[in-house]
């Protein structure tokens, strides 16, 4: 007598997490040094020294009570206040607190979105973009709404426009983008973000509504030299900026986080009440008092970056050189080559003769490609490169 | 073009909001000493010091890699085992980790059993006891079912079974329960659970479907002299148990708690997938994993709560011996006291002239009481009670 939807999915797992085990259990057969999972995006570089005495200092200073208590469901005033003027230092926007609202991560952030949003079972579609985080299916659907895929332009993994207009109707209500990209490591342009700024722009017109950008943006401080990343809402007026500090400080259990809007968005004037109403639904009674503490003291910092583009660097040459046809990804920690055969899965198991644990483009909307997920040591991504270079050989 | 539901929701302010806020206006004038707020429930007493012993203790002995990395969906074994064996020891059950699904506090925790146990839009009912928490309200409507009120037995708090039993129909899938009580502070007595589980077992029968009781406990170890918790899952297989660390621990801004269910409860198997299942829905990417680890070497402290003992015993009596009608209390830091006119509002106003900050009992279903929250210091508690003295003396 349980939910039928739950029950019925009980039995489906994840690919990435059935990946992941299958590492788990190889190292005990081989040693972990010589099973190559690249299988899970959970960074591996430390926080930076600063945090871990940021909570030193704030659990000194204040009393217990304060550290512990409960926040305000919006947010501690002042660590929204230091997010906001970091992001007018960073990109010229004239926020206040009144423009951010502190989320669980940017998973909470963007589930508050779509119901912000759109309204339960009218059916408002949200349209994004292959290859996308697979987790997208599941928020929007229990926000009640319909997730709309444009099919990747796998060339480049900038958007294909031509499709993109095609879809785009008069229950669009979001337009969800994630750049830097999971898991094609791609970074949307500045004339990416223009022209979708300029369709949608035109389209609001046309429908008679506004369209929200959804920007996810966990990997905003992952970028790559030669790429930079577009602060979408100097681009287009309506958009809702989601971060999480998961990947720049290396502090994903803490699920914190926040979504970002400017006073020119639709609805400025009630949307934090609005977006704390739909926090409210889903049961977030506010973010953890004490890391919203650290992150007003640590608002400009992040983990040691470097070993990503390290590691990009050694991986997509190497690559590339062997052959793989691969988009240079322009910041994250994944690459996304094209597999060998059309049968992305087939492919992932013959790897797995090499011990290299890779995941299947399929579930990110992208068959006929694999995520290569190297938030590892620059020591494992160097070791792989004849693993991969004995994989090749096999096709050849 | 937001959501209707929540921007038609954008000027319903929270009473108990509104309160507390007029209590800060108030205090500029007076003084925060003169003025007596007993709108939150906020714990005021610290955690206890082997909290902040055991922060230290793990941020020094694990890499902060583990210490602030991904917890798993349904939360670290170790500490779910730790909980499972305390709940065995304390109440002689034999969960084990399997039993416990980790939440974002109980506010998490009940939403997802309300989930787990209904079909969205399909007219499920989860019926519930005046007076109850406001909040209930809210998670259940957002999980797509219907709340149904039992009206509250004012001379005990416990349960009306009348009207609980009219009201028991096909449509119930669930029963909400919450002892020791906000905002009573009653308790259930052993008699009451016992009856409601005849009930149940009954009407299971009858419909040929599970029932079954969530039982919302953050209040469990808040328990006073004279009185005790019977533990719900000991006298009624299916039910689920969502707790809270917010107020034993007097951590409540690291929103941290559980759901656990024995292995006699209906669909056993499956139900840690479920209900963890209904928690990815809800954008829930586990618990903060550095107080998870905190709770396992925790699991059996509190915060020193003897303070509430006496605030009660201060209170009460004092109420009483004035004149005022009010069901003793047996746990949480809630007075319930009858409002000396029918509009609890008009009372609450009067009672202003006093400095006397209360909340009217009609948000929680239960017009013509006020709730006083009394976690705050016995010196503000003994203060407090010339202050009723006048204020009954006005309707003498």
């Amino acid at each position: 007598m349980l939910s039928k939807v739950y029950s019925k999915n009980v039995n489906n797992r994840s690919v990435i997490r059935e990946c992941f085990e299958y590492s788990k259990q190889r190292a005990a057969v081989v040693g972990s040094e010589n099973v190559f999972d690249f299988s899970i995006g959970n960074p591996n570089v430390p926080p930076p020294a600063i945090l871990s005495k940021t909570v030193e200092e704030i659990t000194e200073k204040f009393s217990p009570v304060e550290v512990h208590g409960y926040p305000s469901a919006e947010g501690i005033p002042a660590t929204r206040k230091a997010i906001a003027e970091s992001l007018n230092r960073r990109f010229g926007m004239s926020y206040s607190e009144k423009n951010i609202l502190m989320t669980n991560g940017a998973a909470a952030a963007i589930s508050i979105c779509f119901r912000a949003v759109t309204d339960f079972g009218e059916g408002d579609e949200i349209i994004t973009f292959a290859p996308f985080f697979p987790e997208y299916t599941v928020f929007v659907r229990s926000s009640g709404a319909k997730l709309v895929v444009v099919p990747a332009d796998i060339d480049t993994f900038q958007i294909n426009f031509d499709e993109f207009e095609k879809l785009l109707n008069p229950k669009t209500k979001a337009v969800l983008i994630n750049t830097p990209n999971n898991p094609s490591g791609a970074v949307y342009n500045e004339a990416t973000i223009m022209r979708l700024a300029e369709i949608l722009e035109a389209k609001q017109k046309e429908f008679g509504h506004s369209i929200y950008i959804i920007s996810d943006e966990p990997y905003r401080e992952i970028v790559f030299g030669g790429f930079s990343v577009p602060y979408v809402p100097k681009y287009y007026k309506n958009t809702l900026v989601c971060y999480s500090y998961s990947k720049s400080l290396s502090i994903p259990g803490e699920r914190i986080g926040y979504v970002a809007f400017s006073d020119d968005v639709e609805d400025a004037d009630i949307m934090l009440k609005v977006l704390a109403g739909a926090a409210r639904d889903m049961s977030y009674v506010g973010v953890p008092t004490l890391f919203q503490m650290v992150i007003e003291k640590c608002v400009d910092e992040t983990a040691d970056l470097s070993v990503y583009q390290k590691n990009k660097d050694i991986l997509y040459k190497g690559l590339v050189d062997m052959g793989y046809h691969c988009v240079e990804p322009g910041g994250t920690f994944y690459a996304f080559p094209r597999a060998l055969e059309p049968d992305a899965a087939a492919f992932c198991e013959k790897a797995r003769k090499y011990d290299l644990v890779l995941v299947p483009g399929d579930g990110f909307g992208c068959p006929g490609h694999v995520r290569i997920a190297f938030c590892t040591s620059t020591d494992k991504v160097q070791r792989s490169l004849e693993r991969f270079e004995k994989l090749i050989k096999e096709y050849k």
